[in-house]
């Protein structure tokens, strides 16, 4: 099932997405939300991403407490910054407020001159948890969706720390929606610009697995329903600029569109 | 006015701290929530923290959204760790999964041979704010508290980003409560394990002043009320072991006191 978050009228709601044509989906809403027993309402509405006039308006799919990131996951990617491959992963934290849905603007910071993309498979954790087993992770996620980890890279450089290079407000895209029912170990992920081809790589070239990070990461920390995990980037990284459409494809799951802008 | 939050009776509330004796303060319950207008009830509740028999229970001050802390902040703090004094701030974050107050355990965690305290002052954001000039930094400060940005010194070193060694479970102490009226700019700071003196220093020495961190850290990212920043750590981090009593004290502000458990 593909679970959205959208506003219809003011109001803030899920819905089960119906449809495989882009201008025809429908939204069938969720009694309830869909980290707990939920039912579908029957009660439909057209999500037409065209229409401007449209009353439905697509949000983030969930809005996290947190979102933890892993660096160089794959390892093409970490040699093409000229980085070593870790042993072990390592991990950091995007906040809330830099989380935005598919439509939504990228805001190019007024900090940086070299703002890049970073396509990347987000986890939706479903259930609160700690200490997860590798046995039992699959029963503590919700399902998947496409992020972008958008990177100040010159201040990346420059900041020991990245809160700030990959902090910023609207630096988290995530979206268009959840997909429940995806086996996630091998899966093509694709960045285009303009419509051109910048990233591809498939989730099977990951170091360590969607059950190795959140092992790794549940160890140390509570993961709360609605929290976010991203994976990593394949190679092929590289510079936005104002005015570009950006757009991150997994198979199976859609396609993550965010516009540049300058900062206003 | 010092500001805390308690749970009485299950609920969960603001209150006025009044007196000075420790055994002796009493909380005047706030209608409504500190980061708006809001009044004093006259309803006075005792705040006695030796009677385990208590209906009051004090809380973290605040349940923020984010928290940014910030790296080598003090030049003797720096160097005692071997490391280079950064010409900018740098910035990283603990998530709101990491709060305990003050009386609450911080739990050892199982991945760490080598927990470390590091006291710091909290500055409390009081309203909504990004891209906010030096000059009216002031006008988003609720006001300021005690932290311990407790560190797993193994892990910080093995791993390039911190989300684990600083963000784990109960890594963040913050208490007793936020004091409105205070000038931070040149108070004692001091750390005691087990009555033992470890950090003792003045929040003078900090490299990059409060108003350069609020405008370094919102040039790049909304702050929420009851976002917490933190300052820096003085020189004298040290070990923790399972069974100490750890307090940070802040000259005008009091005292956070913790004791390190067995994560269990």
């Amino acid at each position: 099932m593909r679970i959205a978050r959208f506003s219809i009228d003011g109001n803030v709601a899920f819905g089960a997405v119906e449809g495989d044509k882009p201008d025809e989906l429908v939204l069938d809403i969720i009694k309830g939300i869909p980290f707990a027993d939920f039912e579908l309402s029957g009660t439909k509405v057209p999500l037409a991403p065209s229409d401007s006039q449209t009353r439905v308006r697509l949000l983030p799919p969930v809005l996290p407490n947190k979102v933890v990131a892993f660096g160089r996951n794959y390892a093409e990617h970490a040699k093409e910054l000229g980085n070593e491959v870790p042993e072990a992963p390592f991990a950091f934290f995007k906040p809330s407020t830099s989380v935005i849905g598919s439509g939504d603007e990228i805001a190019y910071p007024s900090f940086s001159q070299d703002l890049h993309h970073e396509a990347e498979l987000a986890v939706v954790i479903g259930r609160m948890c700690r200490e997860v087993p590798r046995e039992r992770v699959k029963d503590v996620i919700l399902g998947y969706t496409c992020a972008n980890d958008v990177t100040a890279r010159d201040v990346q450089k420059r900041e020991k720390q990245w809160a700030r290079a990959k902090g910023f407000d609207t630096s988290c895209p995530l979206g268009p929606w959840v997909e429940t029912d995806l086996d996630p170990s091998d899966l093509t992920i694709q960045c285009t610009v303009n419509g051109q081809q910048r990233q591809l790589g498939r989730t099977s070239e990951m170091i360590h697995s969607v059950e190795d990070l959140i092992v790794n990461i549940s160890e140390a920390m509570t993961l709360l329903p609605g929290d976010v995990i991203l994976t990593g980037t394949p190679a092929g990284v590289g510079p936005l600029s104002v005015g570009d459409e950006v757009a991150v494809t997994i198979e199976g799951i859609g396609t993550l569109t965010n516009k540049v802008i300058k900062r206003g």
